[in-house]
């Protein structure tokens, strides 16, 4: 029997049997199912296989779809996932299961965990990260709190997901100043910390960028796939004369995952897509700091990172958003040694290199 | 004084006034406000100006944030507006303003109501338009469909937004074939019905594709936002070498306006990011229709598609999602004539050729 792309969409209320039916139709032939030819009601339309009992307010309802309604391509996957029932009511994605021969289409992260691994020298554990900061801060200013950090040991340093091109620090500017000030530090303490600029750039700048980036002497690069799409990270992860590690930020994501009752499950989002468009760092916020993520839906995002997902690599996952140093041990209890920690407003308060220097021995000792 | 961004949040629940302090920090500097230097505190983090009392349980809070955060670019101006805080419960943006000189580096709609009223020899009345399904459908069938449906005198016929590279329906081939039919049709009965062929295609190839397009004879393009990205649509909007109508498309959109509480108005969504990103047309469900917009809802986004907005265009409406015949004329009267009607599946219950003509006769004579 052929593969098939598996969704199921919790549906909140009293109509489930008519919500199901709605969208195995509306994701897929949006269309009146009674007209449309027999051939395309049995094969294009997607298939109700499964409807949980509703005794909690709620069914979860599988749905599979056949491959040709996506054609292997992301921005269709997307589409036939959640494009128009994102406008439905007391409607959530809440898993995704992917076969096969729709995964191959997609190479996934480049470097992954252990891609990263090798590349960073650090065999066994948790990843030490952070973010340049604040908006404001000139391109010098900039270069040397990375010069700071990075000898501190550092594996990697990524703009503030805000940092573009601001007149305090245009993105050129910038970017050169701080990889030259990257490099210059891992000549000289013989590291191999990554500098990931922001990517957060218009449509039509942002691959050149990328490689504009490389150029420059980044060592990674961060792209925001709520703003740019998740097929922009996908190109420019695959992009074969790019070839850096990539970072996922979680801006604008949120939309999809916070609602109660609407949008889809933080897993598939910072899990599955992130991991299909190529991040080999999935940031998301961590339980417990600024944002709203509960200490489950880490673990389940965590989860879907490093399942087996056709021969795609594991990806690294990021907590972040508000963390001091008193919690990394908590999060390395928790998310285990393939986290990449990202500490950082936190850094600043005191001296920015004994704080650094803090936070890279809490991890390595670990 | 300076010209700021203005944006309003309704921010639920008891913490007003915390969830304001950390809305004007997050969406900036994202670091400890007391360590940024003292002219960041004062002129890069966002200024509260405003909040209403909370007696409904919310607060209205106007927020404004320096041009220099945003630095003339749309990612950045998404990212300020609405990145970070997408993860925070309980906060909804339901209002933004922009300032001259920010929106002079947007373009808008290129034809918008007059542009398109001037191509379509349309002086007055609404526009008559549909879309090409079921998937499923091949080349030929869609092609013979789009004839049929231009030969009625419709203004635009677009593809389903879920046509992409299907193997029913390869893109390329099915491009060729419908642009050629709406060309045949044009030219026999002088008309000048513009064919938009769905871009929801790899972010490698959705520019190149709209030229290809173009090069086929389509005479418009769609966009879908929520999946490509709104600059992505700006780009292809502001291209000079493609110079066509541009739909967009509310697909995956409704996860940032359909969740209670949260996400963005639909009127900033629908009306504003879809003008400034470059939307002739911008498509959003009907009231009564599938999905869930409330006839007010509907309404602001056509005072926000309409209104006074630096030198930008103003760019049609077209409710639809599940649009019948009947309920043209009411659609009409609410809306009035700057309407892009978009009546789909129900063109095909009965005559398609006949419908058609129904359909459009209720246009023009409104």
């Amino acid at each position: 029997m052929q593969e098939r792309i598996k969704a199921t969409y919790r549906i909140w209320g009293n109509d489930v049997l008519a919500v199901a039916e709605a969208i195995r139709i509306e994701q897929t032939i949006e269309f009146p199912f009674d007209l449309a030819e027999k051939w395309i009601q049995e094969e294009v339309v997607g298939w109700v296989e499964n409807i949980t009992d509703s005794k909690k307010g709620w069914s979860d309802v599988t749905i599979t779809y056949d491959l040709g309604t996506v054609g292997g391509e992301l921005p269709q996957l997307l589409n036939v996932l959640w494009g128009n029932s994102s406008m439905l009511p007391g409607v959530r994605l809440v898993d995704v299961e992917l076969p096969q021969s729709l995964l191959k289409s997609f190479k996934g992260p480049r470097f992954g965990i252990e891609g990263l691994r090798r590349l960073l020298n650090a065999p066994e554990r948790g990843l030490v990260g952070t973010a340049l900061k604040p908006m404001g801060s000139s391109p010098a200013q900039l270069a040397k709190m990375a010069y700071t950090i990075a000898s501190a040991g550092f594996d990697t340093i990524k703009d503030d997901h805000s940092l573009v091109n601001q007149p305090w620090a245009p993105w050129h500017q910038r970017v050169d100043a701080i990889a030259s000030a990257v490099k210059e530090a891992n000549e000289k303490f013989g590291t191999n910390c990554l500098y990931a600029p922001s990517l957060n750039l218009p449509a039509d700048e942002i691959l050149d960028a990328a490689r504009e980036a490389k150029r420059l002497g980044a060592g990674s690069v961060m792209v925001l796939p709520g703003i740019a799409g998740f097929d922009a990270m996908r190109m420019i992860a695959e992009a074969e004369d790019i070839a850096l590690p990539v970072m996922g930020h979680p801006s604008l994501l949120g939309s999809f995952v916070t609602p109660q009752q609407h949008g889809l499950a933080h897993h598939v989002v910072f899990g599955t897509l992130m991991r299909i468009a190529g991040a080999d760092i999935s940031i998301f916020p961590n339980f417990g700091g600024r944002f709203s993520f509960t200490p489950e839906e880490c673990l389940q995002i965590t989860g879907t990172a490093r399942q087996p997902m056709g021969n795609m690599n594991p990806m690294w996952v990021s907590p972040a958003g508000g963390m001091t140093l008193d919690r990394v041990e908590e999060m390395l209890n928790y998310y285990g040694r393939d986290t990449a920690a990202l500490v950082g407003g936190a850094l600043h308060r005191g001296d920015l290199y004994e704080n650094s220097r803090a936070l890279k021995e809490i991890i390595h000792n670990h």
